[in-house]
């Protein structure tokens, strides 16, 4: 059983994930990567896979090929579906059991296919199945926080080539999304304005960090950017709940995802890049709906970070949390909305 | 002017260091690094270096050869030491200019030589420069927290092989330093008791996570570690302040360090590592000694955070700040304790 730790003075959890247990000799030893041919998420190795969750296809049998969207679980979970938190304290620390889900989106039965080299409707497809995953979690009462990312590349961490998402739902809400709610809700207690609403607005009018925007959606560099190229896309209107998007605002935010990844892979020539979905804690939003929170809402705007991995990551950054970026966030934003796109 | 920017929803200060501008093609070619042979950091190269601030050297002329430890400026500085902070509002955002210190500390004048090669009285030279510059740029009131760090390998950041610690002094106090010093204030204001000294105690008692202990200093693996076989160092002894450290100690240090490195190393065959020192907030440290904190001395407990670099930061970690570590603290120090030294 995988475990949740807590550090007393960090106030960070960490998974230790028992369930890919290594020992030294794994870290030297190259990785395994399946060979080509052998990949559990291609069309016709359906078998490879745990059981299907999901799976957009033509009224033919789960588990097998003629699918554009497929859901798994992941075959080394970082944390386990069934059983009890049993939250305890050990000695001064505090650990609970390494409960939650970790689900694998295979986003196309094409294994060369990066998810910016798919037809629109197919992304939308994605964009509907994340929805779907989104709505079924957040049932869960032991869930606190649904993270659907993205890894393409191995220097991003991506293991297994074939284009995917992953979904993990954690029993605790992460330190980044607490704090992101608490800065969120301090400003519309103070406002009475959505702090997501106001740098969105504030990005529209200076233009200088907008890599791209329509009439529903925008993406912009921001403006204290950890990482060169980094970027962030909104909904334009006040939303806090990526799943409350009906099929017709998927379908446009489909079109936006495309171009803005076509932007920095233009630019920068297929960099290795992570994505991920920052959408209102699941806790807040299925209490708002049985009236305990009403303010979620107001205190969140969900988003997209879209972060390129070029630089490494050095003793300076983990010893801080202080990032040094080289690229300025403006002169990034105009290399990317200077690409023509074909 | 490389410029500290503030992120308003993360709470974060991010340097965009325009002195190392890159644009998008700066990150797809190969990197830069100097041909053997033509190393800045050896032995009678150092004119390839800015003038040196401070060196170990038997009465010789400053910047030419036959030094055992030497000190200068990083060429490439992420923040400059020159001007005024000029902090500001930028719209809803706020910025500084990028003023601090960035210097390498070059620990040998052999090339081919990690930390942990060198005799244990070198080992002590080197720690020696860090409380020299310690104490040097804690008297600069522009400074909130002097870090010292070291990348050992490509995959830890290093971009010279040649072996050398950087220090970094900031104008304002990182947002790790100031959750651990928070952490560790209400701690001691709740049981008057130093949070690391109640850590320390407990890891001794338990021993199941110790690496090496002797007389003076500890090092084991942290009960919530975020990274596989990571380590950290303290002095069993409260003490707040690595600069306050006599000769003595500072060569039962270099002796402990040694041997931990030496086992973290055979365990994982020379692994890519980062370490960094937290030594007590220079801002504090300074003002104690005027008088106005004198919390300050048990608030903190100097140590060094080591970071084997065998995993691969990924979308799932970017997005919620929380680590999936694949070894258990308990295994990972059985591992280094189990190395049998030469």
């Amino acid at each position: 059983m995988p475990e949740l730790r807590h550090d007393p003075v960090q106030k960070r959890w960490v998974i230790i994930a028992t369930e890919r247990a290594k020992r030294p000799f794994d870290f030297t030893r190259g990785n395994d990567a399946p060979q080509s041919g052998k990949c559990p998420f291609c069309d016709g190795n359906e078998f490879a896979t745990p059981p299907e969750i999901a799976a957009f296809r033509d009224k033919n049998a789960p588990n097998g090929p003629n699918w554009k969207v497929r859901v798994v679980p992941n075959k080394y979970p970082a944390l386990r579906i069934e059983g009890d938190l049993e939250r305890a304290a050990a000695g001064q620390y505090d650990r609970m059991n390494g409960i939650g889900a970790h689900e694998v989106i295979i986003e196309t039965p094409e294994h060369d296919k990066d998810i910016s080299d798919l037809p629109i409707d197919h992304i939308a497809c994605i964009l509907t199945m994340y929805r779907t995953r989104l709505l079924d979690l957040q049932r869960d009462s032991r869930f606190r926080y649904i993270l659907i990312f993205r890894n393409h590349g191995a220097a991003a961490g991506a293991s297994l080539e074939h284009p995917h998402s992953q979904i993990i739902a954690t029993p605790v809400t992460p330190r980044t999304v607490a704090m992101e709610l608490q800065s969120a809700r301090a400003h519309y207690q103070l406002k009475e304005r959505c702090i997501f609403c106001d740098i969105i607005t504030e990005e529209l009018r200076e233009h200088s960090r907008i890599v791209s925007a329509d009439d529903d959606f925008v993406t912009w560099c921001p403006y204290a950017s950890r990482f060169p190229f980094e970027m962030m896309l909104a909904p334009r209107r006040h939303s806090h709940d990526f799943a409350a998007m009906d099929d017709a605002q998927i379908l446009r935010l489909a079109r936006h995802l495309r171009e803005v990844i076509l932007r920095m892979k233009e630019s920068l020539d297929d960099p290795p890049y992570n994505f991920l979905l920052h959408t209102a804690p699941s806790f807040q939003v299925k209490n708002a709906r049985v009236g305990y929170w009403t303010t979620i809402e107001h205190d969140w705007h969900w988003h997209f970070e879209i972060l390129p991995r070029l630089t490494k990551t050095a003793g300076f950054e983990w010893g801080t949390g202080f990032y040094i970026n080289p690229t300025k966030p403006e002169d990034a934003a105009q290399y990317m909305r200077d690409v023509r796109l074909k």
